[in-house]
C-alpha cells in the first residue's frame, strides 16, 4: 500500500457543524441544524444526476447553490439573496476538519502518499485544506476528471496519476456506498466510524466488513498502519 | 495576487547536481558532467516534438529514457541496460532542492496558494517533493494536461483550477522562455537567477526586464512578498 485516499465531507470534515453554523448566521428565523440535514441529503440525487448523463458536469458550487436555494423556496417559503446563497455555499470551502483529522494526516503522511479524493472542487479542497491544516501530497478534486464518485474515472483516475496498480491504494470514507465503489475497482478500503456525522440524528450505516481497516478516526488509522 | 506557481527542474530543484551526481555512480567511465548537460539538452526539443503533435503525448520518465538511451549510444558509444537506465531516469524524481527552496516555500504557503506547475508528471513531483520538504499546495504536473509547457493548457489550466484570473497567478522560474509564455498568457512573472544551473557551464539567459519580479532565490521571493 503506497497511497491513501480520503473521502472529505464526513470523513476528514465536520460538514453538520461546519454547515448549520453558518446558516444559523445567515437564515436566522429558520432550524439551522434541519436546514443543514435537508440541504445535505440533496447532494447524492443531484450528483446522480450528473454522473446519469441528464446534465453537464457542473461545480459542486453551483449544484451546492441551486439546491439550496430551491429547498428554501419549496420547502421553508424563504427567497434568499444571492449574497445570502454565496455566504452559505462557501462554508462548505472552510468545514472544520475533526479533532483527529490534522494530527492524524500529518503522521500518515510520513509514510504514505495521502491525497483527497472528493466531489469537492481543486480549489475547494486547497481552501479547506488551509483552513483546518490538511497537509495533502496531492488534492484529487472532481475537476481533475470532470466526474463524480462512484465514477471509475475518478478512483482509477487518482492511482494512474500516482502510477501504483489499483490494490495499492486506500480509499478512506465514513461512507459504505464510497467504500463498495472503490472496493469494486480494487481498491482496499478503511471505514471510519464518524457517528455525529449528521448532528443530532443517528448515522444509518452499516459497515461492510469486507473493508481491510475499520477505524474510529485518522489518528487510529495511522496507529494501526504504525505510523 | 493569489497563486503561484513554480516551474521546478532548474528553479526549484537543482538537476545539475542530482543528475549528475546518478550519472557518474551509473556510468563511471563517462564524464558524468557533460553527460547530464547533453542529456538536459535534449529535453527541450523532445518536448516540443510532443507538442508540434509529431508524437503521441508521452510522460517525461519515457522521453528521458528514450533520449538518454540514445545519447549513450550515438555520442558516447556504450549501450546501457535496463537497469541503468530506471536508476537515471529515477534521479529526475529525487533532485535537491536548492538551499532556499524549501524554506522559501514554507514561508510563501503561509500566504499563498504554492502549486508546482512543471513538465514533470504528478508522481514525479511528488517523489520530489517529499524526498525535498516542498510543501506544495497543488501537484501540477503534466499528466493533468496531457500537455507540456509552453502549451497555454497547462498555464490557464492551473487558473482555471484554482479558479482565479490568469492575473491573479504569479509564474516563478529560471528559464525566460517559461515566463515569456506565462506573461503572453495573461500570468504575472518572476525571474529566479540559478547561475549554477548548468554547472560548471556559464548560464546562458538574458532576463526579460517585463518581469514583475526578479530575484537570486525563492527566499528572497518570499521576503519581497512580505511573508
Amino acid at each position: 500500500m503506497k497511497v491513501i485516499a480520503f473521502d472529505t465531507f464526513g470523513t476528514v470534515a465536520d460538514w453538520y457543524t461546519g454547515v448549520s453554523h453558518v446558516l444559523a448566521q445567515t437564515f436566522p428565523q429558520i432550524d439551522s441544524s434541519q436546514l443543514a440535514r435537508d440541504w445535505r441529503r440533496t447532494y447524492g440525487p443531484v450528483l446522480a444526476e450528473v454522473e446519469a448523463g441528464d446534465r453537464e458536469w457542473t461545480m459542486l458550487d453551483d449544484l451546492h447553490r441551486e439546491t439550496l436555494e430551491r429547498l428554501l423556496r419549496e420547502r421553508y417559503d424563504v427567497c434568499a439573496t444571492p449574497a445570502q446563497l454565496d455566504v452559505a455555499v462557501h462554508a462548505w470551502h472552510v468545514l472544520p476538519g475533526w479533532p483527529d483529522s490534522s494530527s492524524g494526516l500529518h503522521r500518515l503522511k510520513a509514510k504514505y502518499t495521502i491525497c483527497a479524493l472528493s466531489n469537492g472542487n481543486v480549489a475547494l479542497l486547497n481552501e479547506m485544506a488551509k483552513a483546518s491544516d490538511l497537509p495533502w501530497d496531492f488534492v484529487g478534486g472532481s475537476d481533475l476528471w470532470r466526474r463524480y464518485k462512484p465514477a471509475s474515472e475518478v478512483y482509477l483516475g487518482l492511482a494512474r496519476l500516482m502510477q501504483v496498480h489499483p490494490s495499492e491504494v486506500l480509499m478512506v470514507a465514513t461512507h459504505v456506498s464510497d467504500l463498495a465503489a472503490a472496493r469494486s475497482f480494487g481498491l482496499r478500503t478503511a471505514y471510519v466510524e464518524r457517528p455525529s456525522e449528521w448532528g443530532p440524528e443517528p448515522k444509518d450505516e452499516a459497515p461492510n466488513p469486507a473493508d481491510d481497516f475499520h477505524v474510529r478516526g485518522i489518528d487510529e488509522l495511522a496507529t494501526q498502519l504504525g505510523c
